[in-house]
């Protein structure tokens, strides 16, 4: 395979790029894939996104994000409803199968981590049906435990398997992201499982950066900038036989304030040292 | 039992203060147990600090901290293992069993997360013989996952457990500190576990504040300022029939700057609010 042919570009690194501009960087370096966050496809509309990343030719490795079903008030909760049946609609229109799920945080002053958590329990099983009739998996992101209370209460690759068991590993998955997992003593068998059953539907990258920012959210870094050991992570989703594309996701305004062009040459630098060297599957599935 | 008889006061929480300022704030605040820190121990030396405690009338209800047992080269391993056995023997000296133990992050550079975790195993190996002949209990301490790089490589209560497993409850135990645990969606589970393997040695307090902090150590909150159940996590430790003392550990800078006989008429108000009433165990055993 050609070295980049499973490297994804997410729309979150380059955050300041237009739709039409992220997929004209990602052409430009010579990549297959992209991830598409949902403002982006947003901007220009749903039927101009999907035009324009069809005649783009790249394919969409995931739709980011569903999710934030924590609400208790039922107009809320309808209201989440309906956006993440939306957000299916829209991965199923831009031609992927893979919707990343961020199941959001605790209310103001909610301290219930275990009803918020069987809360996004029952929304994942209200939204099933949606996912299956549009072949779209849920695809369930633990995120980082400084994240349980403000972002997500979804926090180990554990807790998102379990909450994936009960359906179809083609509707409901998870994606292994290193910056939310590299801590994780649990990480090896817990990826392994995620193969085992067939739930394993991405693999984002980047680095875990310290301190961390004063905005939380951005300590995101690019690879081999913190302290993740690629090596490991990438060995282990490569164990499983994963042959899909393999996103870079960044949220660092240090990035975000670079010029892209020279932030996808790092990102292929980085990529090429830190984690090709322990890919041995071959190339990610192209668009058909 | 009267409302504050299992209530600790931990040095950290009262930064500013010397060992005889903090044993004096908590007489006037009616407490009859102190954690203490070390630097506070050191400042006096081993010999008054034991005598100012024992004259204060005041149970040590911990020792905070040894590990820092990650270190590579020979020459830090051995240093390390020498301040642990001081700190073994300070412990037995200043009248507490509990010795907690931080067990330290990733040197500079270091990645290994895998190997690391081993060398913990491997220096508690070496430690055990020397705390069971001082009759002192390694406590081992999960710390948040934020803090697994440059901090604790332990990281949960399962996997400090698990490292504890191969040795008796009577040396080696875990502590349960809110603001590392809460996230967990295994705490129940393992809070029980810990108590029917007879290891919950220490039960500390504080809250998880929102946003991280810039120096995300200082993060830690009084109790009901954050995101953190204490109802739930009480009770869990309650349930397990742990009687011991609770101790409030703050790292915070407001905190800090404030005046300590204020802080400790806050800490016993949150504790009567927050806490109190989650406990049914009888009075901690006092100081023989």
């Amino acid at each position: 395979m050609a070295d980049d042919d499973r490297l994804s570009l997410n729309t979150a690194t380059t955050k300041r790029l237009t739709l039409t501009e992220a997929l004209e960087a990602a052409q430009r370096a010579g990549l297959k894939h992209v991830g598409l966050w949902r403002d982006r496809v947003a901007e220009v509309g749903l039927p101009a996104a999907a035009r324009l990343v069809a005649g783009s030719g790249l394919n969409v490795s995931s739709l980011c994000r569903g999710g934030f079903l924590t609400a208790v008030d039922p107009a809320d909760r309808k209201a989440a409803l309906e956006d993440n049946r939306r957000a299916i609609e829209e991965a199923a229109t831009l031609g992927t199968r893979e919707l990343i799920m961020v199941v959001g945080g605790l209310g103001e002053g909610d301290k219930d981590l275990v009803a918020a958590r069987q809360r996004v329990a029952d929304r994942i099983e209200d939204l099933v049906p949606h996912a299956e009739q549009h072949d779209v998996r849920l695809v369930l992101e633990p995120l980082h435990p400084m994240y349980a209370a403000d972002r997500a209460v979804l926090s180990t690759l554990e807790q998102a398997l379990d909450l994936a068991a009960p359906y179809a590993a083609r509707t409901v998955g998870v994606v292994v992201d290193t910056f939310h997992v590299w801590w994780d003593p649990k990480v090896a068998e817990q990826v392994d499982r995620a193969g085992r059953e067939g739930r394993l539907a991405s693999y984002q990258i980047c680095d875990f950066n310290l301190p961390i920012a004063a905005d939380a959210l951005l300590s995101r870094g690019m690879m081999g900038d913190g302290v993740v050991d690629f090596s490991l992570l990438t060995r282990l989703v490569d164990a499983t036989g994963y042959q899909g594309p393999i996103e870079v996701e960044i949220f660092n305004a240090d990035i975000w304030a670079s010029d892209p062009d020279d932030v996808l040459t790092t990102m292929k630098q980085r990529w090429a040292e830190l984690v090709l060297p322990y890919l041995t599957s071959s190339a990610a599935p192209q668009r058909v």
